[in-house]
């Protein structure tokens, strides 16, 4: 096998589909946009999709497929949802029941699939203008937090925001807003800026997920609206099915983050 | 009765549900931003919501209530969905029924109410830069235009795009494309510039609705998505029934369009 990170997305997801590659998706096909996976029964799409809608920092749609659908057409012409991601979670009344390579077999005509942009997108244009990401530096997962903003319910659907967090250095705060901001399909500009506490967030060494990772003397805590978000409030609203891709084992799209930018 | 034009949209909301303004709304409350209104059953909910996803720049979503809600929340937290409107169109199976000034006796527990942004609000942004918008200046409705780009369809519903033309001169255009830009939620920046024989439209002077308006020998034709077309594509698919707003006759919301622009 090639070195995978040198192939271009359709390749990959060829490897995935073939069940060659079930390992995460940091750091493959550099430069496309890569998401996060939600596939719910039909009769839970109206109210998640109002969820979303509603929310977009936390879970900004970039496709949702049609009941029974698993092609997609937006961020890929020859994706197929059952087979071309690393890793599902398969989860029943909001519990994780198995963790599989793929969904081919247990496919049913009423699922409907939500792909929902990745903060990866936006890491990559920080580290292009030279604004370093902690985590990235230090190898370890984005630290997340759960907060004390509410999202806007919709249906059965509620809960709060998680955010991640990285430290940045007060010159470059602003730059880092800016830049963000151009990626609304990808959780956008920050939620939240300095003191963690007013956002519920007693302990930075403690995240709920992820890693803690070092916070320099004179660094800003910048906050931006986390995918997880989505994930907690669907499990939380224990439906019947839900499927996931497992954490960090994304859907490989053939979008580059610059298609996905706001100007 | 007080000069309408200097109340604020609470004020005019309750002039408008006493049944005492059924007139079009442009040039009230101005700096508030004004919606749309399409109102479906929800058995037709998911398609719709999943086309304005879809089609973001003739359909920015401001606001969606659950099946049989009335009451705003988002836009307004004392608007009634069924009296607030001036005067409503009702269809069925895609044909005017009638047009009425409230919907309260007709109200039904599955009803969706889908509130879209309006083009008023980036004009007010347009103007207050010195960018002339030529169909006010004339006193005249601006021309809309079926073109041949399709929207991408969802379920039922699919259709042509419809679009407003401006003509801008061409120091001008730049700016006149920053400044929509932001306004993500109210259509936002142009969909096409220049050549309208590029999008299908054979005669700016022969618009499909509103007035043909004058366009200057060294301006340019400026084409921004509208928000006929979900309406276009509504009639289209031919539902049991749909009301929305009569034309020109708008939701004031209590949003100052400022607080829906992007960065």
């Amino acid at each position: 096998m090639r070195d995978i990170t040198q192939l271009r997305p359709k390749e990959i997801r060829s490897f995935i589909r073939k069940g060659k590659w079930d390992e995460p998706t940091a750091g493959l096909a550099m430069g496309y946009a890569q998401a996060n996976l939600v596939i719910l029964p039909e009769k839970y799409a109206f109210d998640f999709l109002l969820f979303c809608q509603r929310n977009p920092k936390p879970c900004p749609l970039l496709e949702v497929l049609e009941p029974g659908k698993f092609q997609t057409e937006f961020l890929s012409h020859d994706a197929d949802i059952r087979t071309d991601i690393p890793r599902y979670n398969v989860y029943r009344r909001g519990r994780l029941e198995s963790t599989v390579k793929e969904i081919r077999d247990m496919w049913k005509f009423d699922w409907v699939t939500f792909l929902l942009g990745c903060s990866f997108s936006f890491e990559e244009a920080l580290m292009r203008a030279k604004i370093p990401v902690r985590h990235i530096e230090e190898n370890k997962n984005v630290p997340m937090f759960i907060t004390n903003i509410s999202c806007k319910s919709a249906g059965v659907f509620h809960g709060p925001m998680v955010v991640t967090m990285r430290p940045i250095s007060p010159d470059k705060v602003s730059r880092a807003v800016q830049i963000t901001s151009r990626y609304v399909s990808v959780h956008g500009a920050p939620v939240h800026i300095g003191d963690p506490l007013k956002i519920g967030i007693k302990d930075l060494k403690k995240p709920n997920f992820g890693d803690p990772v070092t916070v320099k003397k004179d660094e800003v805590p910048v906050f931006w609206a986390c995918g997880v978000t989505p994930q907690a409030v669907v499990m939380k609203a224990k439906p019947d099915l839900c499927i996931t891709h497992t954490p960090g084992h994304m859907f490989i799209s053939d979008l580059l983050n610059e298609e996905l930018a706001h100007f």
